[in-house]
């Protein structure tokens, strides 16, 4: 499955007053290679491995796959993983036809705060909210994978 | 789960004698670090992803995690891995109570013919074939991931 996604950096925590569901996340990676990163993610009881290959040129899509997994195991295959585990809370905000997933990271990443809508169409719009910044659709250093090797405390700002 | 396995070099093919089974595999790996190597396997029209962990000390048991996956699908992940693809017939020999995993490589590994036999116990003993030659359990040269990246016809023999 291909995604076209879209993402942005969040300028104020505004976006929390129009959520409507909000979860934790625990992920890490058995491979941060941008062309074959490797995830282990766990949401409470739920746990997902997926696997995600190299982006287009544009950035905007990306091969994936992801299979639901044991939430145990997934907690073994976590203890695997590269070091820099990422925390973060996700939440939803829908905004006409799209749901932006806003991820307000912990750890070593407390302070960014990054925003994604999934599209049908590279040329769909969508209304822009007031807390939505700049657009780093494609740029590697917001990946999380990337996150997870080079946490956002230690950019240059 | 936890896997006891001893590994072989085999010494002559008399062993397909006695083969009651073979099938061939083809491999590949989205990630061949020894301490989280992971794993895209086909043969015929099945597939499996594996996760392993680090050897133990003694080289003996490594952290095994194994799920069946679709073989399109698998199809796509080798498209992913990297360079380096592992082509084998594996033969299935019977010994006495345990049996033996043959696998002859092909392409760059040809040549190297390696034997591995899982035992439920560390100190479990079993008949030595003739065909089987030195152990080479723990010698992570032979560890396919590491024959994917520094294949048998490369070593200085």
């Amino acid at each position: 499955m291909e995604e076209i996604e879209r993402k942005y950096r969040v300028v104020s925590t505004e976006f929390k007053d129009d959520s409507h569901q909000k979860y934790t996340i625990k992920q890490g990676f058995l491979n941060t290679h941008p062309e074959r990163t490797v995830r282990v993610r766990i949401t409470g009881s739920t746990a997902f491995l997926t696997i995600k290959g190299k982006s287009t040129a544009d950035g905007l899509s990306r091969f994936e796959w992801e299979k639901e997994i044991d939430a145990n195991e997934a907690t073994q295959l976590l203890a695997l993983c590269e070091p820099g585990m990422i925390v973060k809370d996700r939440y939803l905000v829908k905004k006409g036809n799209f749901t932006f997933e806003i991820d307000e990271f912990y750890g070593e990443n407390e302070g960014l705060i990054v925003a994604e809508i999934e599209l049908n169409n590279k040329t769909d719009s969508f209304e822009k909210p007031n807390w939505l910044g700049e657009e780093v659709t494609g740029d590697t250093r917001f990946y999380n994978s990337q996150l997870s090797k080079n946490p956002y405390k230690y950019w240059k700002k």
